[in-house]
């Protein structure tokens, strides 16, 4: 087990009819800048539950922070807050518009541009303190500190790291309402999640892999309910307090941890503009068959205690476990090829050429370069 | 699944030769008690690293907090800590010395006796901050906000609520030096930790049982190896690792608790000096067969995913995931059976009497009465 520091302050709130904790979770006397996505939140009721929580508040809304949060959209929103004296950032949506409020937490406090801070951690100078009122289960972003962003007009997208939110309201019954296809990329980036984190060396963590198996259980066994047209509280319950532990550290103390397929799947996103779960669902297929030389004991594991595949001959175990859990996503609806989504090859020679110019190597052990990279995404072909 | 909120605020500090952090992690210019249990740690090098660490603080050292802490040692700490204006306890040791910190910590900032805070918790006016290094894996003290404090003079035992350590050290290599009898005794104070927490109502929540269960699996798992002669850091660290996530909320949540197995150890411990954990492995047999019709289906639950008990006969089933609960904790070397440990009747009828007086109703139903705890305790005679 390799050494490791945990410390995960957020306060999370859970269950039914808790969004009216907002009026004393925040101190009172904040002057509070809400920031949403589009208008789902007033049709499902969250707005209202918001905004009556905020009736004894002074606050400015910010609406339209974008799937791939674009730092063209978030510019604007900073710029209120400076000159609005904004001094709380209460981000209302899904992983988007959390990510999207981390950096203008961030940003808000420094001379520079946002898109400078997304590149050059060293201009952090700290952020507004920030909480959230989660709409859709997936990110994690919720109880992490982590963040995505993307520049629309460089049609580039990068990892940017802030404060966890102070406190996170997490009510189930929001995903009621949400789209069959959200859903489907919601389940499919808390399996990947889990899967970056739990897909390296053996033997690190007993514990850790149990309970990175648990989440993955737990959701293969939830998928079907969740997915269907009769959804049960607990059920929805399920999904949503999975997707806040899958990437909140608790399943990551003392392990080594991977990201190539998330790295590879923002360039997807960046260029083709599509869910960031989806983009998952594509490009896994092919890191588990490229990386299957080091990868190959930990998917083994994986068949075993998930899909209940017993090894007589490894290669064809590992192609087994890869076929189960690529099954899984198509079972949720996803199109799993390149070719499906009509991504062509000259996408794979931009991400390729992209790669080559930054010089990236990815992975736990830094090996997916950019010829593996070629590899992956042909295989995914 | 329940409503809940889950805020853990301690810093995890884990790993090899992380003693000296302290030096960074205690703010600049606090003046320090020090506490610790008997002189283990200077056998151990512990002593040493920690006091290497505190170099550049002044620090004042309490010595002799023994197991199952009792008031009338604390109150001398207390009594040190309002003297010399003491703002920091750093606690040195086991789950004694952290919860009998915890007190201090408390006591220190009222008038009032620390035995009327312990049983009236209106008293309590915050902490002093208060941080861990942790010596021997068990209670989980080092990341949660509970403490058990024992009134030797009244051969007493009761729970008391603090606050969370600030942060806490773990190194696995402090395991090293254990006797094989507290590890056996914090292997099953582990073990029932969990069960407290999972042994209630079935399906509350299919991830925190996957979780609990990874806890117990692993603990399973690595029980032989911990009890060898020929001990590996990995498993040590999987051990210690094990011990803090047990008790900590991250499997509690949504989800009912029980606590009667602890209620009756406690007093077996208040009454005889019995070590916490192997009061604990007396009394879960009893608690599991006499509450059997509210348990019956989780423990079926256990016995399969556990000890691979397939479930023919219901009855013969949970007979069999009692015997194999209590077969692990004697093949740790603990007896578990009151008359192997000289206690009689006449202890039984003490409890009942205490319990009687208390009008306690414990379990996750309330229906733990001093009736159930006479049968609880016979059956275990």
């Amino acid at each position: 087990m390799n050494n490791f520091i945990f410390h995960n302050p957020t306060k999370l709130i859970f269950g039914k009819d808790t969004i009216a904790n907002i009026s004393t979770e925040i101190p009172a006397g904040k002057k509070i800048l809400v920031t949403f996505g589009g208008g789902s939140v007033k049709r499902n009721g969250v707005y209202d539950q918001v905004t009556k929580a905020l009736e004894k508040f002074e606050y400015v809304e910010f609406w339209g922070i974008e799937p791939n949060p674009t730092v063209e959209t978030l510019r604007k929103a900073i710029s209120i807050v400076k000159s609005e004296n904004i001094d709380f950032i209460l981000a209302v949506g899904g992983g988007s518009v959390i990510d999207g409020s981390k950096l203008i937490a961030a940003a808000a406090l420094i001379e520079e541009d946002a898109w400078d801070l997304v590149r050059r951690p060293s201009l952090y100078k700290g952020v507004l303190p920030l909480a959230s009122v989660l709409t859709l289960p997936a990110t994690g972003s919720e109880m992490n500190r982590g963040a995505v962003i993307t520049n629309q007009n460089l049609k580039e997208k990068f990892a940017f790291y802030s404060a966890y939110p102070i406190f996170s309201i997490l009510d189930p019954q929001v995903t009621f309402s949400l789209p069959q296809f959200q859903i489907a990329c919601g389940l499919t980036d808390t399996f990947v999640h889990v899967l970056e984190q739990y897909l390296t060396t053996t033997d690190q963590s007993q514990l850790m892999d149990r309970w990175a198996e648990g989440i993955l259980s737990t959701i293969v066994e939830i998928a079907p309910r969740v997915c269907s047209k009769d959804l049960d509280y607990n059920d929805m319950a399920t999904f949503m307090l999975s997707a806040t532990m899958a990437l909140n550290g608790f399943i990551a103390m003392g392990v080594t941890q991977d990201w190539a397929t998330h790295m590879i799947g923002h360039e997807l996103s960046a260029l083709h503009n599509l869910t960031h779960g989806h983009t998952l669902a594509i490009v896994l297929k092919g890191t588990m068959w490229v990386m299957k030389e080091e990868k190959g004991d930990k998917i083994l594991q994986m068949g075993r205690r998930i899909w209940g595949i017993e090894e007589t001959d490894k290669e064809q175990a590992i192609r087994m476990t890869i076929e189960c859990t690529d099954g899984f996503f198509r079972s949720l609806g996803l199109k799993t090829r390149l070719s499906e989504n009509n991504i062509g090859a000259d996408t794979i020679d931009e991400i390729v050429k992209r790669f080559r110019e930054r010089d990236v190597h990815f992975g736990e052990n830094r090996s997916v370069d950019p010829e593996n990279t070629r590899k992956i995404l042909e295989y995914v072909m």
